[in-house]
């Protein structure tokens, strides 16, 4: 993991700040701790109409009383300067040194480093800088050293302490504490200004984020300050959906920033009294992440559309993965899941996926599913294997496979007697917003979603070095996928239906267990083709109005190479929006519906995100399944490029992987890849016996053709597409 | 349990400075989260010779985002001030209301008020104050309330949401904030100052506690100040426990109060570079309880044990019970489980009782015994019922029962394949402190404490309304109980052995076991018997050196009736302390020792704590066996009062409940009695027939006599003991 993170541009930037010991000492702290923290951080910053309005869960918090040790073997005796978040101890071999030292000096030879902190508003942390003895992931933490002393003062030799390897996130700076921990900003100016009243309306030109700055502000009296994602919401004073309202009194003329992140493309200003102002600008706050996935292609939309979905993900990655950034700016576990498939076809930063993963699992003991949806926490467990397939971080896997482990068991004891999950008290079926969509019985999508995440425990039990657990979710997993088919698969209707209830099939079809079924692999191939016709393509099964779950349709249907299908799906559905002056993409998109009603969600007017990340799918669907690239093992050791054009003349783009790109460029007659990492498999259809210089390529069936990527090395393929 | 609220010191103290809402509103927060937040805040206020000096288990921390409410049914419309700790949202009838208001109008008729507190440093708390909307315990909190809405804005209408009644402490005064709470203090003057190298040692005269004020420092260097609990301590600047290191730089004269508190009776202050000062004083810091217990006696020295215990109590009395004021000051809950004891006999204070139980047991998951140890997960189970079957106290024992269950299927899990507890790692087997005192295999005494806590379970199972839970405990706790006479009782020895290695007996007996068979009542007639003069009587076994195990050692001999032996015992044993010059007792005196061997402990000079909560036990054993006052039901309801003057020539003291006293004066020749409180029962033995006025006295065994003691009246027996 150290090579993805040294690539994230946040590292380089915090590196310059510190180069003398750049890639050393990091703050480091309990694992997930300052996730946990940071996660009620970032979800408490969400108001409502001027009203504080937080999660509905239970929000964890980190350890308050942490010992971090070290042991260090050194060739000469060193001076070690100790910075520290919270009350601390510092102990070298056990023995307390006095006070809280700032600098101490270890003996050359073996020693052990202890510091043991005490904090409750912040996340206990230390960051140690010596010249070979510094903080980072090797060091030691635990929540309880029970290390108590005898009579006579020996300490206890039989210890049951639990050590685990600390966490960090490449906070090299030891100046910059971690409570103090913002994002950047960056002044952006308005494009357009409107008066209205006696205020006026101004136009960031596209969806934003950030902190309105007032310029030349004066007087007493009222400023009410309306955000809107639309002009109609900012103008609508009664009804839009965030605000702050101000009581000033300012002799001179000053300049604030607002203390709360908004977002907004609109802002309708009105001073009441005699406040007046000179004009607002903006404060950007973004998460300095390098943009390392792209494409291009032939089609000017579908280029439009790429590009306002790495928009939307961009405002949507902040501290964390969120949902919106209007609204509800929190860590929703289906909403990140996906935004963790876009991120390894852009971004590819590894600590946010990490942050949002931990902060969603928060503690234990586990009183609810994640988000209190039965589905988030199915998605939860699918991300974390995930991760470790893009990343191979198998580290995180075995911090965080406790919690898995945890969660799993909350979830064991609500099965009911038939072994299947359904609704209980406290539970949210979410599955999607759509209307009439029944949640009661047992709903084949959650069984399916449990199974698969059965699977990914026994994948991650492994992981762990925990053989025996891996083996009894396999069993598990198994037994549950039989079962299944025994009880959802309906022979006439060729698919799964929605739902049993008082253990009969429903009649319902929906899309949800079906769509899932097939990029799960769940499937016989005719099973399969018998799906695709009889629900995914089929209108009279009821539609997605959510690019939610349009996600998964579209990738069932990549998935079975329907590729040009899915490029018109894309092009209406998303391209739709555009042509409805979308400058991110939004919660929910109804084609059906019209004007205002586009705004409108939940009963209100302006109710409807009109940017979240959900929205920005295409840029998943395009890497992974158009320029056709997947790592085949962790890490892209090794990997597959299957390129599909869909239609298009020709495409372009590049896929991060941990020590560079995968770069492909695709016309009908050409196709170009070179790789920075492991070793690829490049797949594709010919017309005709296609060449390449440096590479052996073998006809694996009839007009499917495969040859080897080797690190490092441009091949060009001729062929006919 | 009001009622015993209100006769504390410091609700008085409290109610004075907000007069006209006295008795309505308080602060409150998530049951148990004061607590454990003032627990962690207490027990990491420890240091040894200047550093920070933490505990070793986990600490846990207060819930993070709380929701409180409460439907009111209000004849007119009403002003309600609202004072809050923490980032909140305040809602009617679930409608949020912008900002944070302080103050809110609540219209006529039947509303729900509910506020959302966020805060991590401080525990979310609210106060509340309208005329008849009030916050107090009847308040509903929780910090999960899963109220998610659907795409139409509905709420949802299957909540699976716990709601538990709020937690307070009689904090009456919204301007005193929770998270600002101190204990008072009050200033003293020392007794004695005597020059010593470039500085001075400073005698207060007695043991005692708090903030060292210096007067008229100034200069610049160092000011190095050794505390003692002894004069060789303060003296002994290389192995003091307690110090202060201060680097000064005063240009003109100042006074200076310490930081910390500390435990001391001698300061010895050093000046060093050109500090100077004039002399020092202290604030004393106490817990503002009320004194109500009493006890006065023919014999003086008695007088001085029971007055120096009362001290030493006084000064381990603090925001809880703990252990010893210089070392650990943290809150042990075998220690606490003989606080709580003396506390029914002396000031009686639930407050302290309950805030010390909360900490002690933390929040879930549980991850090891409390402080530890097995033994003190037992004690405080033990503890909770105790507590309420003296105060009557029923919402405390619903309130903390899901933490008692939780914490007992932790023990649950760790029975070995006999079903008995032994040694696993993480487990401290503490018993005493005893030299050569085997934790091996399956130790007896923890098992007795097992049984006793599994019938402990059945009782508050059953005031909690698990009527199923309680038959399973019980059964659990009858078949532990015939097992372990069947496997420790050994009819040679007549006694219980220690334990029990590799499935066989060992041949040891020591006194743990057999002296809580004796006042848990385990034993036959005989086995008693036997047991008191073969363990209890019997010199050759391992005699007990820390006042701890001396209170059930002394308790059980007063149980059957031992008072002479056992009044020569105390005056023998605690006397031996006064005896050294001791001005509160100690957390170990062996007899034996000489000199400044009994300063030392864990192989430090002055490792021992001079000033130890255990060493208070006479108060109880005086108030309990002497005077003879106990609960034969909750809350004195019933009790009994069954004088025993041991060889005393007289003997006069009260003993507090709720509402008052029960007041008792013996001599040989007349009893006088007055109960402010429930139904009593007066038994003692007279050589002649006895008499009363105003109640009928009945013979129920040969010269054994009882009569009924009503509510107010003080009754004068003649008889003669």
């Amino acid at each position: 993991m150290k090579n993805l993170k040294k690539l994230t541009l946040l590292s380089i930037l915090i590196c310059l700040t510190f180069p003398i010991f750049a890639q050393k000492a990091q703050w480091i702290w309990y694992p997930g701790d300052f996730d946990i923290y940071m996660g009620n951080v970032m979800q408490n910053r969400r108001t409502e109409r001027g009203s504080f309005f937080p999660v509905f869960w239970k929000m964890d918090s980190h350890y308050v009383l942490v010992d971090f040790h070290k042991e260090f073997n050194l060739p000469a005796a060193e001076e070690v300067k100790l910075f520290v978040e919270g009350t601390y101890n510092v102990k070298i071999d056990g023995k307390a040194i006095s006070g809280f030292p700032k600098s101490i000096t270890i003996p050359a030879g073996k020693h052990k480093l202890s510091l043991k902190v005490y904090s409750t508003a912040q996340v206990p942390a230390i960051f140690v800088q010596g010249k070979t003895v510094v903080s980072d992931e090797t060091w030691l933490a635990t929540f309880e050293d029970k290390e108590w002393i005898d009579a006579s003062g020996k300490t206890s030799d039989k210890s049951g302490t639990t050590f685990v390897n600390a966490g960090s996130w490449n906070m090299t700076d030891p100046l910059s504490l971690p409570s103090k921990f913002k994002l950047p900003t960056k002044p952006i100016i308005a494009v357009k200004t409107e008066k209205i009243n006696k205020g006026f309306v101004t136009d960031f030109g596209k969806e934003t984020f950030g902190f309105i700055k007032i310029h030349g502000l004066k007087g007493k009296g009222k400023l009410n300050i309306y955000y809107g994602e639309s002009k109609e919401e900012a103008l609508s004073v009664s009804h839009c959906e965030t605000l702050d309202l101000l009581e000033l009194d300012l002799a001179s003329k000053t300049d604030s920033v607002m203390e709360l992140s908004k977002a907004f493309r609109y802002v309708n200003i009105q001073p009441e009294g005699s406040v007046s102002l000179d004009s607002i600008s903006m404060l950007y706050e973004y998460s300095p992440v390098a943009q390392r996935g792209s494409f291009k292609s032939s089609d000017a939309e579908l280029n439009k559309i790429y590009e306002v979905s790495k928009y939307t993900f961009e405002l949507n990655t902040r501290e964390f993965f969120i949902d919106g950034i209007k609204r509800d700016r929190w860590i929703w576990s289906g909403d990140a899941y996906q935004s963790y498939l876009m991120n390894y076809y852009s971004i590819y930063d590894a600590p946010t996926v990490k942050r949002t993963l931990w902060a969603q699992r928060g503690k234990d003991p586990v009183t609810a599913h994640i988000n209190t949806i039965m589905d988030y926490s199915f998605y939860w467990f699918l991300g974390i294997y995930d991760y470790y397939q893009y990343s191979g971080d198998q580290k995180f896997v075995q911090d965080i496979y406790p919690r898995m482990k945890s969660l799993m068991t909350y979830i064991d004891g609500r099965k009911n007697k038939n072994g299947l999950l359904e609704w209980m008290p406290g539970d949210w079926i979410f599955i999607d917003w759509a209307d009439k969509l029944s949640k009661d019985g047992e709903v084949s999508f959650e069984q399916l979603l449990y199974c698969r995440s059965l699977e990914t425990m026994a994948l991650c039990a492994k992981l762990a070095n925990d053989e025996a657990s891996a083996a009894i979710y396999s069993k598990q997993a198994a037994e549950l996928k039989s079962k299944i088919f025994e009880l959802y698969w309906n022979k006439e209707k060729s698919a799964l239906v929605h739902s049993r209830i008082d253990g009969k099939q429903t009649d319902n079809v929906t899309r949800y267990a079906n769509m899932f079924g097939i990029f799960f692999d769940y499937f016989t191939p005719e099973q399969k083709l018998a799906v695709k016709q009889n629900v995914l393509l089929n209108d009279k099964v009821a539609k997605i109005t959510t690019p939610y779950m349009r996600f998964y349709e579209l990738e069932a249907l990549c998935a079975m190479g329907e590729q040009p299908y899915v490029l018109k799906e894309m092009k209406s559905y998303w391209g739709g929006m555009l042509k409805l002056g979308a400058t991110s993409f939004w919660e929910e998109y109804n084609p059906e519906k019209k004007g205002d009603e586009h705004l409108a969600m939940y009963g209100r007017p302006f109710g409807k995100s009109l940017c979240h990340a959900w929205g920005a799918s295409p840029i998943y669907l395009l890497g992974k399944y158009y320029l056709g690239v997947k790592p085949t093992s962790s890490a892209y050791q090794t990997y597959l490029v299957e390129p599909n054009l869909g239609g298009l003349e020709w495409m372009e783009g590049t896929v991060p992987t941990n020590n560079g790109e995968i770069a492909l460029s695709v016309s009908k007659k050409e196709i170009k890849v070179k790789a920075a990492e492991g070793i690829g498999t490049l797949r594709f259809k010919s017309a005709v016996k296609p060449s390449v210089k440096g590479a052996v390529i073998k006809e694996v069936a009839k007009g499917l053709y495969e040859m080897t990527i080797q690190k490092g090395v441009e091949y060009v393929v001729k062929y006919q597409g």
